[in-house]
């Protein structure tokens, strides 16, 4: 086919010309115009929100000695391409079951529309199907991602992999159906814009369970109940990962609107992009502060995980705060990632990367908070929905993990461990020529 | 809230379907399409411009030495942050009053347009308030940034930031405003279209400001008079952070347009999409080939630098020259920062990065070159911009410097320096198990 | 000028208003919004595209070893803007040009169209000028991109990028002419939807024909045959790299369905997203489990290389299978990636980041996978195509690599490359605190 130009080729007559679609009786824009709007916010927002994969995996990468940071960067593209392939096999049709009683309803495999699918057989209330599957397809991989970094530098990669496989396929887009598909709580009136419990939580909950069954780090807490802190590699990747997540949640957050084809539409997208930003930079302020007064020098891990936790917390109701309101949302998010770190530490979970504090202890008051500015939520309700994703997700979890521990362990040899993982499990090293690791 | 999708939900009924906004009397897309695309085009660019802080942060984080890595990365991430709150809290509307004398008028907190503001509501001419405010916010963080750059490696955090606080919230609006805000600059016929002189030589006279306040690295200028070289640690990290930003910069640009709703807009954001890449370009390929005549051996610092000088000198006019006038633009861009950073050296102005030359004289440059394009322009209005700016700029930075070394020191202790900021001021290596550093 | 605000500026009468454009006789939107649309298309698909140079520099940079990373670094913003110079001076023209036989036609230098371009003069059946040729240009720097990491650590800078200049600004837009100028082989019924064949293999072949000339690096094979491989110095950063050019792919497919102002083209290019991300992860996956079975060790090299061939698979059909089609052809090309790296290193072929196998084979393999879901490709035209491509560009590529290896010489010397091309070459190294090289 030929890529027609605005000379004019003389092959001209072989192209497919664009307004083909606007034939004689074809619907015009005031029709088609917010299809179009909304299928492009998902595929705008959808690669956005890919390419917060990058943004984990640098992140984690950055967080994780040199010794592991293969397996880290081998177990992020992994989890993301397996999450790819289940829900397209049968998480989204799960998750947003035609056939559905409000609970539980296994779908099959994505169809997506026809090509040129033609105006009269499209969705023109809300964007075609391949638009909407891409954007919520990346939303499940940001799921896994929370846990891969939490369980990293002891976790064996097959086991992790397959726990990816069943959290991908069937446990987030079930109890994602509960909200988004529609489901009971949805009926009850919980209210989760964008998933700082759909999605977030739930990662945090599947990491928690992984960390108890796994057990921590060799060497991360003394016989004597000192912690001992494991300095991750490389600050400046770490950096870039969580700038890079913040610029994929623009797209998390801006496309949970769903549309774009109106004027209330863009300019709600366009206010929770604001409202965004501000809450992600009062929570990184806030570690910034909190943590040059609790222990006299700025620590910019915190820092990183207080924008990350300013950016969960708005995740719940991104829309409706003023920007006033949205700094207050983010700054808490900020205080809690500072205050809870240590507490997790206290009970000897380890949590490499601070997945946790910050996808599950930010999820959850950002959920709640949701009621400070949505008139429709309740605190029971929302309460509701934390403790039912919260249960389901943490039991199914620690199910999954122990059934992996005893049929196939899940955690390397002491002795690989201390080697690290590249060299004992993948034969390969991230940093060959610099590392003392 | 429940995720609409095409199959058709029960629980359909719920749903705020997208179209509704198209009731009976609502307008058509002939009325509300440009204010939607324009508001699309401020989400897009903003989130482009945005992820320049993370330009910035890999671009210093790869240019200073490993042992003030962490620093860097603490200012960069702590500058946006700061930037976002003081731009809402007073910037956006300092530089942008309502009431306005055309010099001097400090506005309150942003206002941003009611959740899922109605047609007759909304700017229909413009756009949302909430994509106009995200879209000028990311542009102050930019000068911010700049500044960071150039004073690295001796700074101490906190005097840095509370600059910052007065340059995002005081300084950059209130200069702004004399052009964007349609002050007097505006009114004289002054033409800076996306930013040469309002966002970047304003960064530059700040940093200039800053590194003779501050003084030179130790060891960068010997008693003899020579000039000693200090690599960068990561050029990697520097040529991703420059690359980050070229990518950024279609948004700085193209968003300058400030509408994308006709056809004469969305093809003038295409041609600034062309001409600033362009000017990138030649800009690199200026460097490359001068430093190869020069020194005989090409310098990929000089080179990154060449190509943002480019898009420096491209910002105050992207869209009326050809792409060939963009080239000649870009180039000599690329020729200012060859010749004008060995020129810094002699000076014994120490600035780390070369954002002076970049930022300042690119940007000096590019204001300038406006009149071979842009008929309107005039050669003494442009020169009385550049003058304007610099003076307030440089004076106020100046006077806030002073201010901030007389009352908390704005140098770190001269062993901390030799250690190398990260342990000495933060307690944190960003490479622990690799430097040498 | 002024950037209008909603607060309503006294300045605000010295404003072009954005809807001048829809004067009283002025088309609506039924008539311009196609073209709004697709100029928009090409500008965000173009701006992901151009982020691919980032990515191939960071895959590159990371998969040689550090005493040649600031070469890699050179030598990728070097060719990116030697592209962009080329294309515009005659690549374009030569690409697309008005006046043709079908085979070969050198055109002048691109003229974009006139700043704020009216709807009756503009291709409102298409995109703007400007956007057409900056989606052009980012797939040629594409193509040189390919050959850049094939012949990492051993070529001289100056040869690359003069082959740089032939292959940019005559080479691809001669042979790219043949197919999406509307020459012999579109005419022919050859398809090529997004460039397996017109921009990868290209890209491959050309590298190929220099790692022939160049030769392998010292030490890479042994004297009784032995493969020694040379672990790349820094996994995170090509994993990075592997991430930025997924991204980019969404647009590289995405907009190479060439409209997006109708039903049928938006949900096409979100078809494309679809499709293309889950070649993808087959892709990645495949190489995954693969390497587990060869080498009982997974292969994080492999599993990158993985992902881009199930890209590069997936390319020349992006839109018309279905989401398990796409899978099917990712996972084949995950396949050609793992069994033909060690086939290229029988051959005593050097491609460093293996280039060769990712770019021309799975090319090869997308392009004849065209014929199992596109009823209107046939494999003999396919095989003309391929065969086509690769006799032009393969010859023509061997004389000017002998033409430079005569005139110049195109290989560093025997010292120079065992200390590396940074200090050689550059006088300057990527990790000067780290490396031990």
């Amino acid at each position: 086919m030929t890529r027609y130009t605005y000379t004019g080729l003389a092959a001209a007559a072989l192209i497919a010309v664009p307004q083909l679609g606007f034939a004689q009786d074809a619907p015009g824009f005031d029709e088609i115009g917010p299809y179009i709007m909304t299928t492009l916010l998902f595929c705008m927002a959808g690669f956005l929100v890919f390419f917060m994969a990058a943004g984990f995996a640098m992140l984690e990468g950055g967080l994780v000695r040199s010794k592991n940071v293969t397996m880290q960067m081998t177990k992020n593209i992994g989890l993301y391409s397996i999450a790819a392939i289940m829900y397209w096999l049968v998480g989204f049709n799960t998750m947003y079951p035609g056939d559905f009683n409000g609970y539980f309803a296994i779908g099959g495999q994505t169809v997506l529309d026809p090509v040129g699918v033609a105006a009269a057989d499209a969705a023109l209330d809300y964007a075609s199907v391949g638009s909407d599957f891409f954007f919520q397809l990346v939303f499940v991989a940001a799921t896994a991602s929370i846990v891969s970094g939490a369980l990293a530098e002891r976790i064996k990669l097959w086991p992790f992999l397959i726990f990816v496989v069943v959290l991908t396929g069937l446990m987030y887009p079930i109890s994602g159906s509960w909200q988004w598909g529609g489901g009971w709580l949805s009926e009850m009136g919980f209210s989760d814009f964008a998933g700082s419990t759909v999605v977030h939580s739930v990662g945090g909950w599947a990491a928690l369970a992984g960390a108890i069954v796994l057990g921590p780090r060799i060497g991360k807490y003394g016989k004597d109940g000192k912690v001992n802190p494991i300095p991750g590699s490389n600050l400046a990747l770490a950096t870039l990962g969580t700038f890079i997540l913040w610029l994929g949640w623009f797209g998390f957050n801006g496309g949970s609107q769903l549309a774009m084809g109106t004027v209330g539409d863009v300019s709600d997208v366009s206010r929770i992009f604001a409202n965004t930003n501000m809450a992600a930079a009062a929570g990184a302020v806030t570690a910034l502060i909190l943590t040059q007064i609790m222990y006299k020098k700025p620590d910019l891990t915190m820092v990183l995980n207080g924008a990350l936790a300013g950016l969960v917390s708005i995740t719940a109701e991104p829309l409706a705060p003023t920007l006033f309101g949205a700094l207050l949302i983010g700054a808490v998010g900020g205080v809690i990632v500072v205050l809870t770190v240590p507490m997790l530490d206290k009970l000897k979970i380890d949590d490499v990367v601070g997945a946790i504090p910050v996808h599950l202890f930010a999820g959850i008051w950002g959920t709640i908070a949701v009621i400070f500015y949505n008139s429709d939520a309740s605190l029971t309700t929302q309460l509701t929905g934390i403790v039912a994703y919260g249960v389901f997700t943490f039991v199914a979890s620690l199910i999954v993990w122990f059934i992996l521990k005893a049929v196939m362990g899940i955690r390397v040899a002491e002795e690989d461990e201390i080697n690290g993982l590249d060299m004992s499990e993948l034969g390969m090293e991230a940093y060959p020529e610099f590392s003392k690791g």
